[in-house]
């Protein structure tokens, strides 16, 4: 029988390399694992008491990971709380919901629980999912801009034979359109895909990589690569934050005065004015595409916890945040994501944790329609994006924080302005 | 004894909020956690077998994490795999080194791995930290520009009373300079911190609501909110891209043609091309910040290992590739991360796996000098980033993807062109 | 009869304001422009000698530019020169073509003349308008979320409508798509036109009224602002940048390695390696929208012969150089614009200096077809921008400026390295 | 005697070329002009008539344009207008002035004129300079990150010296600081001066190539370019929105109700709305730089009347416009430009008209103490700007535009809302 010290010696003699344990292993992923720790271990004398045994830990069998993970030597735990319930008035989700949050940021579930908690006094908030579609847009070169032309007109006059190459790849995608971009020589294709309840990275490069097929063989075109950084993928860029990508999705609500007063500690016209001078002047100033206070901490908590792609939060920052005195002296608040790009099945969604904590809202798995579950998703997150930026913009405009957070045992009273900063004022609101 | 079972009745009674728990269990944080989660369990019907066990099964006490989230109800666990080895010759870090991923994207940690082989093969990495800086920029009322003139000389006059004022809260931060934005009546002033080992956003958000106090006291002018989105925090902004925010830093490599043919199969031509069509001027057609192919990849791989802040990926992905043929034939590669956020003390750091994962770096806690550790990190996760274009060019470049990925059972066939996204070539490569 | 001298008095005694002149003159423009010239000098003491002779000297009737000014006191003069004659071979223009130029930049000018001259000597450059559409994008209030998505299924629904209502109000123009974009309760609708030969402007903003006044008739929303600023009209945005606005247009070329050697003194490594680190890895730095060296000059100068309105350079900006090394070891070299927005109709295109600037060029008045002028003025436009680029390159290329400078008599030996701004490189290569 | 005649006939042989002109005519600069434009109309056969009256009948002598322009052939004329007199409190300007506009855009000076007479009955507006510094940024190559650090160190080391190198080709100009900026192997170096009253485009460029041989000299860097595009000239960059380049200045007001009411025809409430929807949500949305209605506007046309460079519009237009409901019910309102380019002496200003319109300023050549007048100027500009906004605003937010266009016998009722656009709302309002 194959045992991990046998495999760490054949590591050692340059027999095998690190990716080869599993099949050295004969398909025993975990012992693959355990004898990798050991070899990594072996080479960093950096490693106290020469052991990873916290990341050894990891609670499921290795080989569910042998999809998401290369080389695995174990699990990162991070700890995940819940905010809520909050009441969500949405077209794929309506009703109240807790929202779990994976993080290591103190004081940011508070946040958006007191946010939660102002959200569900005035009846709850609205969501809807403006636009859909996830994006690959290959690059090609042609000889000039003469061909450039010729090849968008072709583009053009082809858009059913790409469709049906593209989708032949797939069951559930469709695509939409194909959006041409020419800079002198190089042409960029920018296909646009509906992937139902998958994130649809994979889906949507899989199909393009048939359409750029096509191209190729019917046109003068050569394809360069099949991203071309007008996707645009894990970059910020403003192609995402003006057109989207994934879901468009927006949140809001109507808090009445008294509600922002009693459970804010702050008025209408404080939030108003804040949100006008940070979220808007502050970032045209500081060249931004984000305009909101901390969207990217409920969007990076709301991914981990979920099985989203941690490195698609760059995208899920492109968030507008706005706040009005209503005519009736009451606030309303909205938060618009531009390109949040979320699944409910594939990629990290079918890991044990993150399975259950999409249970937990409801939306493990393919919806009812296909695609119903993403938008839930998405609008649960923007509902939590909106919390976190009514908890926030609340304790920047009550500014009443001290006493209430020494009270707190657990919390020095030193880390009070931090705490401002992600939105918990005062302990017995939230 | 308090027992689950009577927290849990006492919750549905409503006696008890969700995040009193820890409170009515004596303290009993792993009591309370186990006892949330029954009341979260059973409030939502969609949880299947009516248990949340994987995220129940965390392997820490629950006290551990209790300055990293409220409301616990367990741990999130990601898969982790390690890159590497890669030879790094950094400031702050001279060693051949793993580099620790903890992802669910197929294929990352594989793509990583190739192009640490190729960097290695060229006798390693360089990498520097080039500017070092946590800021907070705080946004101000005044009545009017002339008094925005007179707040901005004021601050001019007095930089050494604020820094002696904000240095006053910390040990370790140093107030290294403070800038003024003017917008109408609004007046942002960005201070920046050499923060060591920390990250830092809470250190410099503490010193200079210090700071803000004593503006207010000797001005006109009235604080309006302690961020005001000149810092910028978790929002994709021109201003980190361009003046950077945490730390600055650089990874190059020149690797030898023949590396390049053999390791990479392309050409150092090829790659260069695709860096100026795909990184270069499509994303400069995209309106982007980020000039690179995967950069947000790898940042958010190793920020989830090492107990990073997630939502700060998004600054993260504010890199610059470039690649040359060099005169002598060979490949001159480099990416230029212009605001990666890194600590090795604070946050999430100090939770056991994450910890784990700094020690098998080497950069675990404070270094010596202070600071060397969070540049360490830095410096690694730049060379991570390089390996990771190397190989997403190379495999954009080579494009005979087909039957090598057939060979590999684990992947489907249908994954190729995915897997070239992140640049996954040849098995028999990595 | 009117007197100057009687206007003037009645001016200064309140009885008249300065825009009543016309009437007050019987609609005699001269007489008005010259009664407020004394009027206006009157007020200011620090006009040396108590005239404005030289702005009093225009040289046409004063009511020809009625519709272009209001309280006329006369003309600016700005000098005009030509570079060229340079080949194009356009869609729209396909000759040899002097290009008017009006500047008080020295040395622009010269610059351009030595890229034409190279053009030349390759044969002449290509190009194309690969896009065109005039926007203009009114902004609409909605109670939330929920009622702009039901305004968005509404617009999609009402597109003919729309289009109907909007073209009632033109001969000429046609409506070619509407683009919505919501952002909490708030809703902007780009409406695209096809305006042929005039840039379109005016006859986008009436038709989009007209649609605004339909859509307020049949739906909740209400309209804010007829310009919500996704126009976007002479801002800087990604938008047009990305998306394009009035024409998009490109030109080429490919320059043999003698002529790069002989008539631009440098090689096409060089003037691709500057390209690259200059346009674009210095304005990826910057967070730039242009990535070229000096489109705006050439933009300017043609906008201000040809009397287009000179507030839209700031899109006329927006553009992509590339250029690069062919595999024969040529230089290839191309200039994108993505938002040029010319017309050889309405605005400043019929007074009478700018008109003959179009007859010089060819392309006064209406074209055959329809929108032909203004595509050839785009091309025009183009190559002198791809000129200017090439001259410049070769000039920052070339560094050897001293002598050949100083060698220029009018020329200061100072101005050396600002004339390589513009690209002046060798006095013998203009 | 040399005649046009002869000069041309020696064109046609090929004898001369365009630009050898001026010699040929023995430094007769009219005549060299007039004989260019023979050639120039016998190569266009699309010139009407067959003669370039307008453009031939210039008003000043030919050789004082000659740093101004090459190849001349006579020049363009652009109506001038004027709007005020406006009340600035300015620190370099303090009065009552009228503010000359040279543009082709009806309607625009009766806009900006409304919305002088607005300020006025507020009691004028505030302007001041909060920022000032031309820049150029050269790129400079090197081997590595390694040798990166070591130039950036070596020039903080070296300022003194650099500002002593810099300063030795100038009278005026002064170095302020200088910003290294490191990505790969290349490194830009930001120089910044107080070029006092000249835009100063030209004495920093031949200052910093003088820093720039010291540096190629004392270092292992090379230069590549003396612009590497972070300075950022006539390009859309956010380093120039965010950091400022020329002049940084705002303007702002606050207007009584009942002014608002009665003048503007509208609330504070209705401009602080359609600010925040179309100046800050719509520009955010569109990834723009220029959170503004039409400070372009006024920029291109002040620029034009004052002989600024066109090009440098581009900069102009970043800007941030703000407004909002004081405590008392009135309406501030401000612009604050970022990257004002201005001078009073050098490029076009000494060019006779455009000197003229200096003086009507009151700030034709060099200031006492040197800089006042560009800094009048920018504040002159800045509150032109704010007079567009307030007039623009103004006009979308009254909307009865119908009746009162229609009764103004010249402006066609269909150009009603194009009216609007620039802000002319009713006929007895400017």
């Amino acid at each position: 029988m194959v045992t991990v010290e046998a495999l760490v010696e054949r590591v050692h003699a340059g027999d095998l390399r690190l990716h080869e344990l599993e099949t050295a292993a004969d398909g025993d992923a975990d012992l693959a694992t355990a004898a990798r720790q050991q070899v990594v271990i072996g080479r960093a004398d950096s490693v106290e008491n020469g052991d990873l045994d916290s990341i050894a830990n990891y609670g499921f069998p290795a080989d569910r990971a042998e999809s998401n993970i290369e080389n695995m030597i174990g699990a990162i735990q991070v700890p995940i709380g819940v905010a809520g319930p909050v009441e969500i008035d949405g077209e794929a989700i309506d009703e109240e919901t807790v929202l779990p949050m994976a993080t290591t940021e103190g004081a940011l579930v508070a946040s958006i629980n007191r946010g939660c908690s102002s959200i569900n006094a005035a009846g709850g908030a609205t969501a809807r999912v403006t636009k859909r579609g996830m994006t690959r847009a290959p690059v090609f070169s042609v000889a000039g801009v003469a061909e450039a032309e010729a090849l968008v007109s072709w583009v053009r006059d082809h858009e059913a034979q790409l469709a049906a190459t593209a989708e032949s790849t797939t069951n559930h995608g469709e695509l939409l359109d194909v959006t041409p971009y020419a800079v002198g020589n190089t042409v960029f294709l920018r296909f646009r895909y509906d992937t139902k309840d998958a994130m649809g990275m994979n889906m949507a490069t899989i199909a393009t990589g048939e359409a750029a097929e096509l191209i190729e063989a019917e046109t003068t075109a050569s394809l360069v690569a099949l991203s071309g950084n007008l996707c645009a993928d894990k970059k910020p860029a403003a192609i995402n934050a003006t057109e989207g990508r994934g879901r468009s999705v927006t949140a809001d609500v109507t808090i009445p005065r008294a509600v922002v007063e009693e459970r804010l500690d702050t008025t209408p016209e404080a939030i108003a004015e804040i949100n006008t001078k940070k979220n808007h002047i502050g970032s045209a100033k500081a060249g931004s595409m984000g305009f909101n206070a901390q969207v990217a901490n409920v969007v990076g908590a709301m991914f981990l916890a979920t099985g989203q792609d941690e490195a698609q939060v760059v995208e899920g920052a492109n968030a507008i945040t706005t706040a009005e005195v209503t005519s009736d002296g009451d606030l309303y608040c909205a938060v618009s994501l531009a390109s949040l790009e979320v699944g409910t099945v594939g990629g990290g969604t079918g890991l044990p944790t993150q399975s259950e904590a999409l249970e937990l809202l409801g939306v493990a798995g393919g919806g009812d329609p296909a695609g119903a579950n993403a938008d839930a998703l998405a609008e649960a997150i923007a509902v939590g994006s909106l919390a976190g930026e009514l908890s926030l913009l609340a304790a920047l405009g009550s500014r009443n924080l001290t006493s209430a957070h020494a009270a707190l045992g657990r919390w020095r009273p030193d880390r009070r302005r931090t705490l401002a900063i992600v939105g918990v004022c005062r302990i017995n609101q939230w």
